[in-house]
């Protein structure tokens, strides 16, 4: 394995090239691939080398200026359209995750409302995309700082139990839950991690116990139906989750598993949080159930590795998300602070 | 893939031999592993090469003909004495799952009883290993009639959950759980079946599946954190699991998972039955509490085939049974009938 820097970076503008951390590889090998294209970037995003919701949003700033680095005019107006196509082939990759959709639109904002040449607004989307990942690292951090205010005081040193990977690989750097275990960590208030695998795609597995490892992090790996047992056993205090898409009534849509786990934790009386940045929040959607669930190929969930696991003539269905009800969260973890689901409104820019 | 005979039956004695379905191989492999000696089945138990409660009860009967067989005596006493050490031999195998040592005493309490000569005790011992199996099918056939009884009776073609392979395989060649699937079908009231894949050893995602495709019931197949999202979306009429062991108070040790869908079974009101003959009631067991949970190696969470998932340096937790509280439970379904938990012991013979 290659010597990887302290700092995960998923998401790197290096040489007038995106350079990605191929997700879909570890923790087997850490690999780099090179993007200098908007179609490799639509790719890259459709196949989850790059995944989690923020890292998605920065994927696809840097696409929009690949993008419109492609777009062979001098004209503004003829430009704009362009951009706009290539706004749409991004929009078009991942259809939960809102910062996907937010990302893009302050590009596209920026673009029009940029007075200039061709050459000029092509410099400030890039300036744009670098501001969108610099603000999404300045942003886990002070969810880190608001989650561990937050956090049970009993027993001092948690167990905390996470689904998915909500860490540096799906942000700009730094993590959204997992950034609130890192907080906790550094202040000496962390125990362990009960890391879910997360089937079916197995990041809780693969990547959340890399970069817990890579940090020096106690971490468990357990399957995700072993949470409740786990629970009922005593042995988890708290479960942080990330979000994908978290709507105006407190409503999240996150990783396929969540709902179940949120489920699981009433009964055991276990606080569940959510930590995401504002730019997660559809403040345009009353409730969860307005959000699009993608389905992706059953392939995922028959075929492990080289392994296939399922005979054929099976039928598969594999929703990659799910809805949580805001009833069942104890608290919104943001950069603008924790606040109840029912509050969530109040945090509105 | 070898032709499968129309009734499964993963434990047969033949040539003078055990014949096992090896479900390690299943479902890309249909391989057939012939034991003619107890150290053999007691390593085929440990491994899971044949698993299921009743299943390996039954195998173990035959582990103790084996094992009597082996004993180079012909006096009585002398006898029993190794046919003990027979018996400690195959109770050691797996701590959980209470048929195993139920077909054990019976077997060792028909070789007290028996007057005349060891040939005669060992003859008694082979038909009682055959009475075993016989009795199971014919128990788990009952069981099916019983399950179809209390069924829901809307909507008539039924969409029923369950969890691990609780089938033909899983038991003498109906099936306990899956047997009332089985039931369901034969009557016309099942649409559908959704199989968890049942992390970590997938026995859902092979065997259950297997076992479906080659009956042409149609199943489909979903990750253990999916359950809980289908129920919420109204796709689940009922559940049925199996049981590893059953305490007087009804409450229920099964794979590792159940727990967790007994919970989000009751917190969407859809009706949670376990299937299960009477020799999986350990009445001795007040609850749940007392039932011994077996840990097993952490490689069946870390590695799916030939492909490792989780990075060196990662802890593994890997229980592989977990307690459902009889509160839970809307039924028992037994060979005498189907009951709530709280009236179990009315059934104790």
């Amino acid at each position: 394995m290659t010597l990887v820097s302290s700092r995960i970076s998923p998401v790197r503008w290096h040489h007038d090239k995106v350079s990605l951390i191929d997700q879909t590889r570890l923790p087997q090998e850490y690999t780099v691939v090179e993007i200098s294209r908007c179609n490799d970037m639509a790719e890259a995003i459709k196949s989850m080398i790059v995944r989690g919701a923020p890292a998605i949003g920065v994927a696809a700033a840097y696409g929009m200026y690949l993008g419109a680095r492609e777009i062979e005019t001098t004209q503004t107006n003829v430009f704009l359209k362009e951009l706009e196509k290539v706004a749409q082939l991004l929009r078009e990759t991942r259809p939960t995750a809102v910062n996907l959709f937010w990302a893009i639109s302050r590009m596209l904002r920026i673009a029009y409302e940029t007075p200039g040449t061709v050459e000029e607004i092509r410099a400030i989307l890039l300036q744009t995309a670098q501001d969108i990942q610099a603000e999404d690292v300045q942003t886990c951090e002070t969810i880190g700082k608001n989650g561990l205010a937050v956090l049970p005081t009993q027993p001092h040193k948690l167990r905390i139990l996470t689904h998915c990977n909500t860490g540096a690989l799906a942000t700009a750097g730094y993590g959204t839950a997992l950034g609130v275990i890192r907080s906790a960590w550094q202040a000496n208030r962390l125990l362990k991690v009960f890391a879910d695998e997360t089937r079916p795609r197995l990041q809780g597995a693969k990547l959340t116990a890399w970069e817990c490892v890579q940090e020096g992090i106690p971490v468990t790996v357990i399957t995700d139906s072993m949470a409740a047992h786990c629970m009922k056993q005593g042995m988890v205090d708290a479960v942080i989750v990330g979000a994908d898409r978290i709507t105006a009534n407190g409503d999240t849509a996150n990783k396929i598993g969540t709902y179940s786990l949120a489920v699981v934790s009433k009964m055991h009386n276990v606080p569940f949080y959510v930590a995401a940045p504002l730019s997660t929040v559809d403040f345009q959607l009353a409730t969860g159930a307005e959000i699009p669930i993608e389905e992706r190929d059953p392939s995922e969930i028959y075929q492990v590795g080289k392994t296939i696991i399922s005979p054929q003539g099976a039928d598969f269905y594999n929703p990659a998300f799910d809805v949580t009800p805001a009833e069942l969260i104890t608290a919104i973890i943001t950069e603008r602070g924790a606040v109840k689901p029912s509050e969530l409104l109040g945090l509105k820019y």
